[in-house]
């Protein structure tokens, strides 16, 4: 049968189920790669789950989110995460490295291996060929233990391509009329496949532009061939051994489909507040603006920099405007130099922000109040940039820096010059600087500091529950209301102290209480609307309340990762069948023979016990697999792969 | 006579005063610069006092210092002092242009003119044969304004510099055998003078290393003639019309004297946590690093990175260890950038930050805690790395890229290889991108956030005060226990919002109080043990509290700065005569005929009203001069600015 490249992928990495959209499947992960600010709570998840050397050949840890290091928490983070990865055989990109997304193309992309990543982008990685999905931190702890991903089968939306990109229109502009065409949920739950004649012209970076925001459409993951543009690129950096050629086969289907003549293409741009809110740029040429900023992993590679570069040579910023250069990756900071493009962004007025994420996750350079930042970013949710009251617009490199030098908004078309052609180097610089490689046989303790505790061991599931319920809340409560960002962000591989912040927004007696119940022997409940725990795919947002007595979540529904996430730390979560009843605080829930009742089926009976003493039953459903009640019941994932490793003959080394 | 040069750069600036070391003197300044955490107040106090266009000239505002923007207060900050820039003719020099010091000294210094900025390593023009002080954000304002800046007279101490540096041995080293000879008030009150034949192997930019940390010895300022290294330096920069030879009469005689054989002279490194803690390099060579830090105005020339470049060339940085290059200006890294010396350092591992001041002051690159960092930075005071247990060493380039390539604290004399000949380029990049100069007729308006409020109206002092104590405190109270810094920091420019902040590590319920008394109609006062006020020099530690209705601080003794801000902002400062008495908060204290007994000579008659209705009489001393008694009874420098200017027949220009 004649297959499409992505549902080969997937068949090629099966462990278990079948490919039929909507159903779950279980993947072998090849490869996996952390971020540093999920990356702490993962390895002291593989701490805690006593794993001796990870399985996911490379692993490798990147230090590119926090680099601003104001105070020691970022440091000392980093400290920790080397030592972990000397711990557990991980590779250590240090900070100054780059970004994990592209860093992990240029050295460790193998077309038609899987990749697992506890970044949403990691579906970069697409652009290979690799079959790349970004999840919880958990989940990645998982597959670096050796356990399969378990996904949704999604459905394969094939991209036809034909035709040639015009002057001063680029991959950004393509990824863009995804957005435009088919919003920000266009592509829930499938894979977006390109193929066609249009390929030709989009080299393997380019193809990264357009799978990296893949995320934003929704997808589960992007798929490109392995073809000519990726052998180029894998032999510019030594690395011409890895390539294999992969494609779809001819007259192959896909489960829907969209076609793009690129040369129809015109420079777009998504307004704030969402990358869906696309429009052409000369839809809103000549609005001001304060900002300019060229990086991301959206916007990485070589050309991205140079083609901004070689737009503002020998001219200048527009005064009072901020342009601001964040090199995706040492190698192409390197090559910037090497080729004078760095020299001329600087003369333009540019300001050159060390390698790494920064600005595009508000790490430096958040723009000032209202004010235009225009941005080759993949995100503009409100805030994002770090400024409360921000206004963020996505576009290309040529068209962000057209409108530097403009001081306003510009369609790079008006620019009355010849488009600039950009030639990456034949040969990219590619020494091992700032890489920490795991040596056999070497097992040197955590470095922890008052930031990195140990998680504390996780007691299996009674069999019968009496829990007040301490929270009652409405619809669409996400995991941002539940475990703040920001400020509480650089507490985060601390799970004590964000504790301490959990829920605070919404009560902030919530963890004093809860601590309390805690004290009294009892754990507590929680009972929400519509669509509990969507948003971020934040692990801490379950593990973190589980920490201080959360045993029970009863919603109208939840966000699937977030239900995915509190099974997985020893929290049942349950939805109301019918009507929600009224709760108040100072109820309490009684369910009895808990195991029996999730073996049986779907049902579970429970009572509500009032504070006048009065009782009311109450029913509920469950929808967890055998292995997640399996999970759920021993104490969470941290204890079942312990459980699992004991039950095994195999004896690690020491 | 034959006078030293530091004496002929006082006696070209003299307005009023003799040249007695002791005595107050009062200096006209050609030149001001600001740095951006400071200068918001002094544009807002600008503002206040009605100035329509500054007359030092050039004026310029440079935003080194908030380069983090972690939210939207640095970003509008910087909006506001662009806007005030063009609003009274300052020079806005923006984000990515580089330090203060070193960009003054390439764009503007002039040999025998005077300087004055609000950054105590304004000293640093001293390379350039200026008169270069630093000061508080107030008396820059005045200055601005037209007025002389007072100053106590120093004593002159004159350094003979004989020999020639040895290889591996560089300027840092020459200020560190300073410190390590004289300590960190080696040399309070004086102005530092080289001089001698040893000047021959010092560039401009190696004298403007020494000048700097002149303010790490107590120097008022240090002085370099200028000769054939300034015309060269001022040359390659496009500006030889700009130079002047200066030098020290021949026979002169200076009030203290030291000699320095530069070849005698081995690599010094100071150690946490002062920069008067020096010792020899190889005494703590091997102590293992975490950060090797190249940056900051103590070592902000092409020189030093090229030498840190050239060290590194060809190999990495030790595994582990962070290498912070920070270049100082958008020249110097223009400059390493066509010199291949940039290229040199990325491909050792180098993390390459935006110019400007970053680390070290503690805005981004804080280490880890308790682990060594080496830098080139002028302080190591504890925590001003931004880490709260740090270990800061403070070295020349040289010692710090030896450093960091072995991974220990290492003597580059010991690393065997030639010593680099480094060449500065004949010709420095120039350009005015990042630059906005002002245009005459163009006066907009301030632009203002809630973060920049206008300073409120002072009222002048009253004849009568009847106020009640409101903090009894002990000896040695900082400037940063009345106003904190860290997180206070970004609101400095709010004097409302800061004012919730004043000594809260003390009483944190001094400011509610205080309000309740400004809102009752009195105001209050403050009882002091001695050297109140000590430490940084600003100057909202005195008008922050003025604000909130401070009118009186009877203190054993005062810190000199903080005296004098305190007058400045129309507060009177009083000392017991004889033994201070019991105070306990409720008491009140009252003085009659104010002006009258300020004028009439140094002894003031107050009351103490016990809160029992006792009243005993209190003995108290003042010594403010009789300008001073104008400016405090008139409401302070602000209101004593807009009188003089009322009162004159010069228009100005609308």
């Amino acid at each position: 049968m004649s297959e499409n490249l992505a549902r080969k992928l997937l068949l090629d990495h099966l462990v278990s189920g079948d490919l039929t959209p909507g159903g779950e499947i279980a993947l072998r992960m090849d490869q996996a790669l952390l971020q540093d600010v999920l990356g702490t709570l993962v390895m002291l998840e593989l701490e805690a789950m006593e794993v001796d050397r990870v399985v996911t050949n490379p692993s490798v840890q990147y230090i590119d989110h926090g680099l601003v290091q104001s105070d020691e928490i970022n440091a000392d983070a980093h400290l920790f995460l080397k030592s972990a990865c000397e711990r557990f055989g991980v590779i250590y990109s240090g900070p100054g490295n780059g970004i994990s997304h592209p860093v992990h193309m240029e050295r460790f992309g193998i077309p038609g291996a899987s990749l697992i990543g506890s970044d949403s982008h990691t579906v970069a990685a697409g652009s290979l060929g690799m079959l790349a999905i970004g999840a919880g931190g958990v989940e990645v702890a998982l597959a670096m233990a050796g356990e399969p991903l378990y996904i949704t089968c999604p459905e394969i939306f094939g991209i036809e391509l034909t035709g040639t990109l015009p002057d001063w229109v680029s991959a950004k502009d393509v990824v863009l009329e995804m957005l435009r065409r088919h919003g920000t949920s266009g592509a829930t739950n499938a894979i977006l496949e390109y193929h066609g004649p249009g390929l030709a012209c989009l080299s393997a970076m380019d193809r990264h532009v357009i799978a990296n925001m893949g995320a934003e459409l929704g997808a589960t993951t992007s798929v490109f061939p392995s073809d000519g543009a990726v052998e180029k690129f894998l032999a510019a950096r030594g690395r011409a051994a890895d390539f294999k050629a992969l494609s779809a086969d001819t007259n192959c289907s896909y489960d829907r489909s969209d076609r793009i003549d690129l040369s129809t293409l015109v420079p777009l741009i998504a307004k704030p507040q969402s990358p869906g809110n696309v429009v052409p740029v000369s839809e809103i040429a000549g609005e001001p603006i304060y900002q300019a900023y060229i990086g991301s992993s959206a916007n990485p590679s070589y050309r991205d920099f140079a083609m901004a570069a070689e737009i503002v040579a020998g001219e200048r910023a527009a005064d009072g405007v901020s342009l601001d250069i964040n090199p995706s990756s040492r190698q192409v900071l390197q090559a910037l130099v090497s080729e004078g493009k760095l020299g001329s962004l600087i003369a333009a007025g540019a300001r050159i922000h060390q390698a790494g994420c920064n600005g595009c996750i508000g790490m430096g350079q958040a723009p000032a109040t209202g004010r235009n930042s225009i941005r080759t970013v993949p995100r503009n949710f409100p805030g994002r940039s770090g400024t409360r009251e921000d206004a963020v617009f996505l576009a290309s490199p040529e068209t962000c820096a057209a409108s530097a030098l403009a001081g306003v908004i510009t369609d790079p078309r008006t620019l009355q010059r010849a488009h600039p052609s950009i030639a990456e180097p034949e040969t990219m610089p590619m020494n091992k600087a700032g890489f920490v490689f795991p040596k056999e046989g070497h097992r040197p303790d955590l470095y922890r500091t008052e930031h990195t505790p140990l998680l504390p061991d996780f007691d299996t599931y009674p069999d019968r529950i009496e829990v007040p319920v301490l929270l009652t809340l409405g619809d669409d409560v996400s995991t941002d209301d539940i475990i703040p960002a920001g400020r509480v962000l650089p507490l985060w591989s601390n799970v004590f102290a964000t504790a301490d912040h959990a829920f605070e927004q919404v009560d902030d007696s919530y963890a004093d209480r809860a601590r309390e119940d805690v004290a009294a022997g009892s754990g507590h409940a929680i009972v929400a609307g519509k669509n509990y725990g969507q948003g971020s795919s934040r692990e801490n947002a379950a593990l973190v309340p589980r920490i201080i007595g959360l045993r029970l979540v009863i919603a109208e529904s939840f966000a699937r990762i977030h239900w995915q996430n509190l099974a997985s730390f020893g929290v049942l979560p349950l939805v109301f069948r019918g009507m929600r009843p009224d709760f108040r605080i100072g109820d309490t829930i009684v369910i009895e023979g808990i195991r029996e009742q999730l073996d049986a089926g779907r049902t579970v009976a429970a009572e509500i016990r009032r504070a006048d003493g009065s009782t009311e039953p109450l029913e509920l459903d469950h929808a967890l697999s055998e292995r997640q009640v399996d999970i759920m019941m021993g104490g969470g994932v941290i204890n079942w792969i312990a459980k699992r490793r004991d039950n095994s003959t195999r004896k690690q080394s020491a």
